[in-house]
């Protein structure tokens, strides 16, 4: 018989948080690395988490009148360079088709990078009255960006994602439809995912290649970093204009339709390990979660234990619970650390002393709490206890984001704060101005994350150059 | 008023087949052209039927103990060369990213053809021990081969699929998966597309590059020409040496395991049209179709008749159909047109002296049969109907595919049936030598489509060498 291997100890997330990431990402079997540097294999378990964030955002997608399409792949070079602010933003980091077949192309393709271009270029075809508007669509897909430095979820040269374009006859319909995928991704967040989001607007300096404004959800991630997790832009009729895609509306008059775009990529992956994960790996919101319960039987060569395991299983999935039992010859150690690593929020055992008293033990996995449960009324009380774990996870998450946000007065109490607390949330007043979004950066060593929806008065001028204050704005280090 | 669209006439199926088909696939809104050539948009309702499709797959493939990966979209040119057959089959036809960024990349990468050598890199980590395998995978994405001539669904560039592929101890494992997956696509094919099937092993030289043995299901066209549905690979240890994957087994001995990999791309969308497609556009059979009943209200300005469509509607979904109600104010001889072009299987026509009656006409896709149905129990007959439709579609294919499938004794008479119908599936006996194939493709026109497992003893002698016949073949004509 092989020798069972043994669950590798992972990296403390207080000495080196960004190797405890990574410890998670292969340990708990959620990627692999590939040839490609940047290019990840989502494994198994990693997929069906992002299958679970897939199905509840298409099924909200669908429900506000979104269709799913399929766009090409590859853009030609003239088509990406339509709309200037767009190509210069995103050219630099294309990944360029040169040859196809044995031939060198007349045109280089880019792999997309994101599809704008792609979604202009077929509405410029079928878009000519009031009738064949609005364009509701979604697609789910991979894009490729070339970058520098790459990290699996993070940063990935190649991710995998939605974009949401839609099209509309007016500007106002086109703000609400931005607003509300944002709302979507807030809700997809905080109930699922647990995370909870500062919303707000995105600065000109931060906001999209080519859109006129910016929505995102900020979380924070428990090294006190900021991760961007979904965003929802308005581009106004710039695009249609550049693509010449005109409508006659009721009156036979000639205009320029509106457009947004919204994305939310495997990068929440990323989030959610960084949220919930703890130094016996990850932890997994019940509402996420590919296995929801664990059953590890013990002593399971004792009679009776494998079938009431097995019994037990049966009723949990017929209530509607995602559980697995563990029926393997790995020691009930290695068991446990497998399914710890892996985030699965409660594991109930089984042994034959717990057979006798009609009862088995959960242990919760945010709290390593084991409670002894009545086999009687079993689901009911399993799903008790996942409704408890996501909201003990969520409130985790909130208690880090209130500890960690703070208010500051000046530049200075920026950069202290921050360096206090190796990142946080800082609110401060703000101008408007990119200089001052500038010098904050080359002081505090932070970058804005958003204006927020919710504003607060915190005085009446800038703390950079002391002019009016506009907005209050949130800096951090971002991810 | 914008003067309401005109659905267009598309081109007479028997004048012209291949305009018929491209004109079904644009005037049906399945497809859009792109900037680059062989690269298509699915637009909404082309990518509503691969999604139905997508979910009748993957159910399937969960229940047999498949999971979903994503595999890295490009393939470094080293890892392609692995397996000797494997790269001389693919890499004529690869569409390679030479720049990343601004710079050369120092090797060029292609984008994936079809991803054995990605699942063969990434198992080639994970697998040490029997406890490792089998691995069940499966990934739903889109490849690239660069065709020359290109066509909608049936011959692009770039293309939509799934690629399954598993990984075993042993080659007995391996082959049951085999015919397991080609099991799945034949009831696919026949039970939820309405295409009868001919299940078979293909040749040596129609083999999938690197394979020990491909599988098949083959479908007849309306034009009696075949279009290969479906297949499933078994490769022996063939690519597990080449990449050196192995694993101890229970005696700790060490093996190489073995390997299949199997795929169902939009491909099978060209079939549907094909196979029930007509002079006014797709007929679909309703176990695949995104809107299996339409409700067209007739005089819907007429007090009542709006409520009551909507009624209807209502009535229809609560029992689990997919209706729809056209409330557009187009005519209703436009809007039987745009609904009959996009093939939903039945129309529900609704007016004053219908709601005075309590009944409603209900008008089939593929019969133009029209039957007055009560309001009263609709739900359950509409049901019926759609059952009814659904077999007929079967059968009327099945007609099809009998009709004109023949013996030959003689590749003269192969060539004669083949001229004389513009098609047909042609069976004859055959020695099992490549000579005699390409001799048979000289003569008669022809490729072998596959080695039926369905075997009939039609003589003791190959017709093209006279030498002692092996197998029973059939001939065809190929999309």
């Amino acid at each position: 018989m092989a020798k069972e291997k043994m669950v590798e100890q992972i990296t403390d997330m207080e000495r080196d948080f960004a190797q405890w990431f990574t410890d998670i990402c292969t340990k708990a079997e959620l990627v692999d690395y590939s040839g490609v540097k940047g290019l990840f294999i989502l494994r198994p378990y990693g997929y069906a988490i992002w299958e679970n964030i897939m199905s509840a955002l298409d099924k909200r997608f669908k429900e506000t009148g979104h269709s799913n399409v399929s766009m090409p792949l590859l853009i030609p070079e003239s088509l990406l360079q339509k709309e200037k602010d767009h190509v210069e933003g995103f050219a630099p980091e294309c990944a360029w088709v040169t040859i196809g077949g044995s031939e060198e192309l007349p045109e280089k393709l880019c792999i997309r990078p994101t599809s704008e271009t792609l979604f202009c270029d077929h509405w410029s075809h079928i878009i000519q009255s009031w009738r064949d508007l609005p364009c509701l669509y979604n697609q789910w897909c991979s894009v490729l960006r070339w970058e520098k430095t790459t990290r699996p979820f993070l940063r990935g040269r190649e991710f995998l994602w939605q974009e949401g374009h839609t099209i509309h006859q007016t500007a106002e319909e086109a703000e609400i439809e931005t607003a509300q995928m944002l709302e979507i991704y807030a809700e997809i967040c905080q109930d699922f995912l647990a995370m909870p989001v500062v919303k707000g607007e995105k600065t000109e300096k931060e906001k999209f290649a080519g859109a006129v404004n910016t929505y995102t959800v900020e979380c924070m991630m428990h090294d006190k970093k900021a991760l961007q997790s979904g965003t929802s832009h308005y581009f106004g009729d710039g695009f249609t204009k550049a693509f010449d895609i005109s409508f006659s509306d009721k009156e036979n008059k000639i205009s320029y339709p509106h457009q947004t775009s919204w994305g939310m990529s495997t990068r929440v992956i990323g989030g959610l390990i960084m949220t919930h994960g703890d130094n016996n790996g990850l932890v997994l919101p019940p509402k996420i979660a590919p296995i929801q319960v664990i059953i590890t039987p013990v002593a399971q060569h004792k009679p009776g234990v494998t079938e009431k395991a097995q019994e037990v299983l049966d009723a949990l999935k017929a209530a509607g619970i995602k559980a697995k039992a563990d029926f393997s010859d790995n020691s009930p150690g290695r068991k446990f650390a497998e399914w710890e690593m892996k985030g699965v929020p409660l594991r109930i055992e089984l042994g034959p002393r717990d057979i006798e008293s009609n009862s088995c033990i959960a242990a919760r996995r945010d709290t390593a709490e084991k409670i002894s449960l009545s086999l009687d009324d079993l689901a009911s009380n399993v799903k008790k206890l996942l409704d408890d774990i996501q909201q003990s996870l969520f409130k985790a998450a909130k208690n880090n984001l209130d500890k960690h946000t703070f208010t500051a007065e000046t530049p200075a109490q920026v950069k202290e704060i921050i360096e206090q607390h190796g990142g946080g949330f800082v609110k401060t007043m703000w101008c408007g101005d990119r200089a001052c979004e500038d010098k904050m950066k080359e002081i505090a060593g932070v970058t804005s994350r958003c204006i927020p929806f919710e504003q607060e008065d915190l005085g009446a001028l800038c703390p950079i150059c002391n002019k009016p204050a506009k907005h209050m704005i949130v800096w951090g280090i971002a991810y």
